[in-house]
């Protein structure tokens, strides 16, 4: 535990996931100085001493979408030793789930952008340090966990049609599933809200809602 | 990402479990300087500038246990402000898991003795820092882990007795498994080798390992 030797820098990185146009998005930012200069990179900051990992996450939300109060969890701690080339870093990443209504409220701060998730895994945009391998992670952790947890419930609002949830599943599992099996694997999970959906472009859908814990 | 102020150490500390005696064990070691002195925590080391987390962690557990490639993983990165008092320090968790017989003829490095991990959760051991928080984590995430994973294979040799299997996958969840569920369960996963377990204290029992994952 001897630390007198020690230098290394403490970075706190997010990824902030939402769902739009049918795309698992991405909130990125644009690097304004060298190294990769004008290349896009994950919001992040520097650790202060006086704040957890979570509040400079936290921080940097708030910073670059104007969020806050949104899910937040600890993904994987960065290390390589050659990850940012002025100095060793270690990047603690997070990673954050919106449903769009709430981000499109809210506003993304100069320069950040919200880009299809499948642009960065598919190398069409290029991120600066190791944050595409921090997007892949946090994609994998996002697959796996919306089949054990209900993760899913993030990317929708408080009111939902089963067909908007539905989609939900389907992008984060990348996979299309069938309906009647989708409803019973959810059916425990929902409960009607006793309203309708109604517009122009569809017949009207009920609303449901996330089933409290206690059922 | 400026760091120019920035004041933060950072540690490895690693949760190495093993099961003997039908108990989960934690591998712990004294502290022989303030603060907490000669109280147990878990092993850890100073990350070093030119090293990965990763192989901080492994370095910890070969000088503390003589092991090395055995099951090691991230765990968490914990970081509340005032979880070191000397200076601010955030503690990259592992966790490792190895069979007994493995640590058995290795050796622990005085001061490093195993302990029951009930013992640190119901308070008759106290450990240095917020490391009785990282065991508690890292249960949380074993017995997760059990159900979604073959991380049970890591506590027993390379052939094993379906009741040793059984027993650790009880140990792991703390529950009573019915033996015609837990075959069902674990059939398609294991293999005969074709030997039998023999002694003195049992009848003679087939031993199994582990499917490749091909299969």
């Amino acid at each position: 535990m001897n630390t007198k030797h020690q230098k290394i820098s403490v970075a706190v990185d997010v990824l902030l996931f939402t769902i739009t146009d049918d795309k698992l998005q991405i909130v990125l930012t644009k690097r304004s100085a060298e190294p990769f200069r004008d290349m896009y990179c994950l919001p992040g900051v520097s650790l202060r001493e006086n704040e957890t990992p979570e509040e400079a996450a936290e921080r940097s939300l708030k910073e670059r979408t104007g969020l806050n109060d949104i899910y937040l969890e600890q993904l994987y701690t960065f290390g390589d030793v050659d990850r940012d080339p002025r100095s060793r870093t270690i990047s603690i990443a997070y990673y954050a789930l919106t449903d769009p209504e709430k981000l499109l409220s809210s506003k993304l701060t100069e320069p950040a952008i919200l880009v299809p998730a499948d642009k960065i895994s598919n190398g069409r945009i290029k991120l600066a340090f190791d944050h595409k391998k921090i997007v892949e992670y946090g994609r994998m952790r996002l697959r796996g966990k919306v089949s054990y947890s209900d993760i899913a419930f993030e990317f929708v609002p408080e009111d939902f049609t089963l067909p908007q949830l539905q989609k939900v599943y389907e992008i984060l599992l990348g996979e299309e599933l069938y309906k009647a099996n989708f409803r019973k694997m959810i059916s425990p999970r929902v409960e009607e809200t006793g309203e309708m959906l109604t517009g122009m472009a569809h017949r009207p859908s009920r609303l449901y809602r996330k089933k409290s814990r206690q059922d």
